[in-house]
């Protein structure tokens, strides 16, 4: 009913995670409804990014160009790498300010459900990476606290026994400022399994 | 945190309507784990729209260049047009398939709190219309059932009443399939009122 390209356009954002025909026609219109400027600009921005973002050769999080932001800091403490699924788990921990270390993005964590093997994550490429960064001595896995993050935690862990690498996990607990009565069992059960000395 | 760009481009997401910078980060990041084709095609409907796509110059609907394509078709009833708020009513009536008048999109309703007078809306258009298109015997008042709606809908209802044109305006009413007893009061007030004879 709308004219083709807006139609097309309206397909677009269809294709967003969450986004059904009904958001994708409001989306459409407010921008419709503001002056085209914004749209050239948005619109210039998307082909930008599909033309000049890539992935950091070395971390894989997202880079302008060669080695991302983070990999170019040599002021970062290259004795720790901290594995992580997606590029958004990166800019989390960044906000924390308190791990210094460098990053390894995965691009995922194995998921046999949705057909992601090993070969789909940078699990080679985190192999080869420790073998040529010889300073090295932790490698932090802070995959996500589900079965699939899981699965990939042991499995790197034990790829990397005979290395000597110090290999930790992120801890399983109860969220601070939560109730134990609502807590899950599986979380409640990894809370007590993993209690602290006072 | 991520590349500038990038950055950019969550702002963008970040104008819709409804999205907040974590929905925003996940398009983006979305859009960046697909092949860069999408990101082209997405960026490049967005200029194409910013450029091509304009007001229809009789009824306001979205348009491609000079009249929309329902102003284009002669075959429609010429002698009633539909008044509606935004250019997604008139796709919701077009669904339809009742209606087969020509449309005129206001842009939206009288709304003191917003700053919309009745200069922002294509009042005056639809006047000057009426005059020119003289096989118009009535107007359908489809703005919508809000206090706004109402006050935009008795409004142009006053201003034509000299020229002999019927003005109507769609039913309020209780929805179908729904509850006589989780009906507001307004509404069931003006389902009694507006009673239709068996």
């Amino acid at each position: 009913m709308y004219p083709r390209l807006v139609e097309d356009l309206i397909s677009n954002f269809e294709t967003l995670p969450g986004v059904g025909r009904k958001s994708a026609e409001r989306y459409v219109l407010h921008l419709l409804s503001h002056d085209e400027k914004l749209l050239e600009v948005f619109g210039d921005n998307l082909q930008r990014v599909a033309k000049e973002i890539t992935y950091c050769p070395r971390c894989f999080f997202l880079s302008a160009g060669g080695l991302c932001d983070i990999c170019q800091n040599s002021r970062r403490d290259s004795s720790t790498i901290c594995v992580v699924e997606q590029p958004k788990d990166v800019v989390a921990l960044e906000k924390l300010e308190m791990f210094k270390g460098y990053y390894h993005v995965l691009g995922g964590s194995i998921s046999p459900m949705e057909g992601i093997g090993l070969d789909d994550l940078k699990i080679r490429e985190l192999v080869m990476r420790l073998k040529e960064e010889i300073a090295v001595t932790e490698l932090i896995i802070a995959t996500n606290p589900t079965i699939n993050g899981d699965a990939t935690a042991t499995y790197i862990a034990k790829l990397l026994k005979e290395t000597g690498i110090k290999v930790s996990r992120i801890a399983y607990g109860l969220p601070v400022g939560s109730d134990l009565e609502y807590a899950d069992e599986l979380t409640l059960f990894r809370a007590m399994e993993n209690r602290q000395k006072l």
